[in-house]
């Protein structure tokens, strides 16, 4: 894979040009994309700043995420050719950084369930997990060193599991969402891929301007990690349950103080709403699409609208009263433990193309807002991860934690 | 004024056709808006549904709101002749009930403080307040029955006071927003103009599918009323502070309880950090702008984004925190009232088109996401407004207490 520090250092040191670590980029994608299918179109002849702290730095941009110098075509051909006028916010601030956002990758259409044609760079036969389809398989493959997603139920850090790659799900709206395609508001949160969670801490810190992000020098020597198991949401895969527990001797090991943290019946309804909020949400989001073109969504988020018309305002109501109390909750908990450690996916990525994944083990903490990182395991066979989360607006913690797991994980 | 449910029941009563009812807006648009310039563009041919509960209402759109079938112009030349690729979540809404978006009204610059060429139907040598210019001037030349605005300061509730049409900013994402361009996610809400108060509690009902806002069997008989002089803001003029007092006392004559109510600290110094939520977020938001148009950003906007480039991330993190804590002191604050009562802007509309005036008295309110209501106070002169709040989430009971103080000021 492509380190975004490794090419910013071979840069600071003169041993690489700015230009050379875009060509080496594009080069890739030219090599590697026609056999993975992650890239939908890209910069036949990009700008190279040579000034910023990511200059040099190619950027895959998640194909639902605006941009007025390539389509934006949402996965969808409602929106084929589409050419927005303006940059999203994210992708201003990557170009006042110095970075090339060279290229757009594929999304699920409007970042639902229904899979793209991307395949597994691990191994073709199997789903680089969804929605940030192409994201997750972009920097997976080595094409780019950092990339966009976004995740509503778990769209950012199960392809980044299935895929093998660091990735964090960013605390709510501390990235902007400006110019992002909206599926629910209340849920769609920015998420960076990259090679190594150093990589992903570093990225954060200056997209965000919060440098605190990327220091290593608070973080606990003795993390306190909770392990949860998220009973309400079933049963992880054996392989799942064995990275976690790989990931959790590792970490102590290592240090951590790890404890068993169960959730409080609170927890198991907000995860059980999250979905009546979600769905609310994208049938008004998304209702222009399906008042004119009903006809061309695709088979699981057609009938996944049809069925939400039927939901009441008092229903979601009820599901953001329940949300905001197990926000509350949440709190408490992070007073007993720096960081919470579970199943980034329900196991590895399932074979063939016909379905992108289960986000039950993420979607609880998308609503909850806090950030989320994914922590490849080494071991055998496809990628497996774990997931480290934060309490809201700790994102460096979180990365801190991720960062003593996978140092842990390398060593043992 | 056109009134939205005077249509209705002329068109439920078979006295007039939908089709009729648009042509008169049509024709009053075509004879009106020469003079005003409330109108940037309309729907030469709309087609006009003849079913839903909001068929033959003709609708103006504040034109930063996304319309398929018409430009989108922000205000800007940046974006002049712009063409979206879909409607706005609203305006889908809209058609939904079988409302005609028939016209795109008149905004500042991307909402921002820029005066507009609109004037103010009631005296064409004043302001008609901004940022929703076009929108209140519109209702009061009687062109449109309801319109869309946004406030993110005070952008609904002082055009509304300049003009003298009922407004409701509701509470914050109560309804959605997804296709309006954004200034500030914390704070851009969308709110409705009407002849009067029934009117717009009627649309807001139908359109956030809240029947129970539009129920005045649940109006307090004795609504227990604050008055609020937001002291931190300054003082009004002397014919708002009249408007306040005549309001007041129209309402305690009507059966309601009336009391001072006087705000913590916490409010003054939630009121003083608006600002800084709003520009540091407006920053993000219209990065594209700034980084590539910034010589065609108007005379307050441009410089107004200048000085938010030095707006810090801790800055932002401190002033949300202050925002947090006033929201919840507010809760306490009404379980003491229903509703509280204040100043709609400083006082009448200002002379001339060189600013579309303050949003002191409206900003606290913008950031606490409540629901605000504008009911005008009959007078000589130019308009005046009270502005009736109530908590987050009761829109109708807002509705409710503006309309008894709409009545009783009828009366008075």
């Amino acid at each position: 894979m492509l380190s975004l520090i490794d090419i910013r250092t071979r840069i600071e040191a003169g041993d690489l040009t700015h230009r050379q670590a875009i060509a080496e980029a594009r080069e890739a994608i030219a090599e590697r994309d026609p056999s993975i299918g992650a890239v939908v179109c890209s910069d036949p002849e990009p700008a190279v700043p040579e000034e910023g702290r990511l200059a040099g730095i190619a950027v895959g941009i998640k194909d639902i995420i605006d941009t007025a110098h390539l389509p934006t075509q949402m996965g969808s051909p409602i929106y084929q050719g589409w050419q927005p006028r303006a940059d999203a916010a994210i992708v201003s601030r990557l170009r006042q950084l110095g970075a090339v956002p060279l290229a757009k990758t594929a999304t699920t259409a409007f970042a639902g369930l229904d899979p793209t044609v991307t395949v597994n760079p691990r191994d073709h036969g199997h789903t680089p997990g969804g929605s940030s389809s192409g994201t997750a398989a972009a920097v997976a493959a080595g094409m780019l060193p950092l990339a966009l997603g976004t995740q509503t139920g778990g769209s950012v850090i199960r392809p980044a599991a299935f895929c093998g790659v660091a990735a964090i799900k960013a605390s709510f709206r501390l990235l902007p969402t400006v110019g992002v395609k909206t599926f629910s508001w209340a849920l769609d949160t920015l998420g960076l891929f990259g090679a190594s969670v150093p990589d992903i801490a570093r990225a954060l810190a200056l997209i965000a301007d919060r440098p605190e992000i990327d220091l290593t020098d608070d973080a606990p020597s003795a993390p306190r990690i909770g392990i949860c198991l998220q009973g309400f949401a079933g049963d992880a895969d054996p392989d799942a349950a064995a990275a976690l527990s790989q990931a959790a001797r590792a970490a102590e090991a290592a240090g951590a103080i790890v404890t068993d943290v169960s959730l409080p019946d609170a927890f198991a309804r907000a995860w059980d709403l999250h979905p009546v909020i979600q769905d609310f949400e994208a049938r008004q989001a998304l209702a222009w699409e399906y008042a004119h073109h009903r006809e061309a969504l695709p088979a699981l988020l057609g009938p996944q609208l049809d069925r939400a018309q039927a939901l009441t305002a008092a229903q979601y109501d009820s599901a953001r009263r329940e949300a905001h109390h197990a926000r509350r909750q949440l709190k408490d908990l992070f007073g007993e433990v720096d960081a919470i450690l579970t199943y980034s996916a329900v196991g590895r990525a399932p074979r063939g193309l016909g379905s992108t994944g289960d986000a039950r083990f993420n979607r609880l903490w998308t609503l909850m807002g806090v950030p989320c990182v994914n922590v490849p395991v080494p071991g055998d066979g496809l990628p497996l991860g774990v997931q480290v989360i934060a309490r809201f607006g700790r994102d460096g913690q979180a990365l801190a934690v991720a960062r003593a797991i996978e140092l842990a994980l390398a060593r043992g």
